[in-house]
């Protein structure tokens, strides 16, 4: 791994509600020098995490809501923020609860994804979720969610179906490789 | 598709070099009203583009390089900003030359990923590229960047190699399932 860069100095240069920016003075070990911005979450720091549920051995659970960034409704995975005293496991399964109306028996940590890492600090946890059963929390959405589901064969689909979200293509494809390889799903 | 909410107001609240933070009061279908916050790009608007080059049938490129926001060195794929007076494929040759010194003789645009639906308006176009020969051109990087290879058949060891974009990570699966698809990828 090279020598990381020397940070000469970091500022916050614009904040808002949701998003901070820090403005970053580095020096490159071969002596160059630039500056960088970087966007730092203004989360509470417990972490986000997004859940790929099973409803069987091949179909994920997905929902549609309405995103404010591209000002549409879109497919997606459930995700969130985990809350304080939660571990990352219970902070997926509430979410799963209060977004789809399904809570897991079974809960497993499989990584962690970034966002754009040259540009933002900001990663996520991938849960996988199984042996569901019904069970709904109240959540804080403007408006009911609605549920949706795919097929781990047909992921590619996806895009054709406004399911756009890079991180959230990726875990459900984590999801198909690690069960393949585990014997637990077949083509 | 459920209705839209209406946007009754929509300002700037945050502002740097890199990141445009917008503001905007919705009123949701069922009359629910809420703020939300989205980040909106302060790029020159022609869009950007991720480039999933095949060195053989099995084998893509990757770049390590530091990645600000993640204050680390990571690997992931080739990718910038698409220039004025280029298409997205020419931006991505481009890109591909700056940054691991081959150019493609075979150019093709596979769809669009988004980064955070929810949050921001930021989708980047996936490009496969093929058919390359060895060309390089020179880039705006601070330093020399690494240049590495992944078998599209061990894409989930990615992440235990310091491989962690969720959106590149979804290109190459993207790439992997289309390529199996059309018979052109044997497992």
């Amino acid at each position: 791994m090279p020598q990381k860069p020397d940070i000469l100095d970091a500022r916050i240069v614009a904040k808002s509600r949701l998003f901070t920016v820090e403005q970053m003075q580095l020096r490159f070990s071969n002596g160059t020098e630039r500056t960088y911005e970087r966007l730092v979450s203004s989360g509470r720091g417990y972490g986000a995490v997004m859940v790929v549920a099973m409803r069987d051995e091949r179909t994920a659970v997905l929902i549609e809501e309405y995103c404010g960034g591209t000002q549409d409704y879109q497919l997606s995975l459930p995700k969130g923020l985990v809350e304080p005293g939660e571990d990352v496991l219970d902070g997926a399964n509430r979410e799963l609860m209060e977004e789809t109306g399904f809570g897991a028996r079974q809960l497993e940590l499989l990584g962690k994804l970034s966002l754009s890492p040259a540009y933002m600090s900001q990663s996520i946890s991938v849960v996988l979720a199984r042996d569901l059963y019904e069970k709904r929390l109240p959540g804080d959405e403007p408006e009911p969610i609605r549920v949706d589901s795919v097929d781990l064969y047909d992921l590619s689909s996806l895009l054709g179906r406004g399911f756009t979200e890079g991180r959230a293509l990726a875990a459900l494809y984590l999801v198909r490789d690690l069960l393949e390889q585990r014997g637990e799903l077949v083509r």
